[in-house]
């Protein structure tokens, strides 16, 4: 998505080498105009997978995945990174290993909205190591709720995440996939 | 707003006598025409009023920020529950404290993306004791920016929050003020 492209090349910063800021307009700061058109592309790519729910993890794919949802008419799921016990088999739980802040979190959806007559898109900021998704696919899978993919607006392709679920055979279409990046040269992208 | 409290009514949960559940159309399964709904109707009370940037807190406000920021055509910010440090004044601080989970936290938001041009409209799902709104309302005084008042889905106004902060000279819309709840009665509303 060329808009996007160019918005990472004028805004986003790099930290290091594997640090890309983008917090002037998707995840701390947010351009609604941006996710607009983000959630017309998400739309354009999963027109025809009878797509009936959006689910994301808070709280940076919230924003995004709201958006996204109107194009799509259907509601968004968002699962909570919860710090409380499971309420007696109210909700679906996986585990998510946080690389940036070195923990690992439960996270959960409750049984209530997510099922076997549902087909899932998983709406999300970033796809790096890909353990967030892995934990939203688990919790799509305990619910035996069909998958259509995942959105992703920023993928770091020279992480594993990704590679890993295409092989596992999830359609993974991700906006901007960023090849390489470094504080000298800035942000290159898959073609 | 009448939409919305029918909809309170119709899908809202109550447990004890201060539990308002609207996790299926509001703060976990998100009804996003609703919330389209939502945001016009902020635009409505706030329309004269400067306002160049939307101010919420992670998570469940995100949603609603960001669908009522597309009324306003302008960026949202949201505040983050910091685990980590300043990091060398380049974020404000404040705290809230919590009383559904029983603690203290560090909300901050970047200096980069508030300051003394900015005209605030804060949003937020609930006021209740007023915490999170006093917390939001001391960043954009450290800011130096001017605040247009707060947007509130719900307000629990039996509950101390939404009078002090009127008292103090703050415009609170909320466009659902529940003045009391019960399981066996449900919820009733203020007017």
């Amino acid at each position: 998505m060329e808009l996007l492209k160019q918005r990472i090349r004028q805004d986003g910063t790099v930290k290091g080498n594997d640090v890309l800021k983008v917090d002037s307009f998707l995840n701390h700061q947010i351009d609604v105009a941006l996710l607009g058109e983000i959630g017309k592309e998400f739309r354009r790519r999963f027109a025809d997978c009878g797509v009936n729910k959006i689910l994301t993890i808070e709280a940076s794919g919230i924003g995004i995945a709201c958006i996204t949802a109107q194009s799509f008419h259907c509601p968004v799921l968002f699962a909570k990174k919860s710090q409380t016990k499971n309420i007696a088999g109210e909700v679906y739980t996986t585990k998510v290993e946080s690389f940036t802040h070195g923990k690992v979190y439960d996270v959960i959806v409750s049984r209530k909205f997510l099922g076997p007559d549902d087909t899932v898109l998983i709406i999300d900021d970033f796809l790096a190591n890909g353990a967030a998704l892995e934990g939203l696919i688990d919790l799509v899978n305990q619910a035996g709720a069909r998958l259509a993919g995942a959105g992703i607006v920023i993928e770091k392709a020279f992480q594993p995440g990704g590679g890993r679920l295409r092989a596992k055979g999830v359609r993974v279409e991700s906006l901007a996939r960023v090849k390489s990046m470094s504080e000298e040269t800035g942000v290159a992208f898959v073609d």
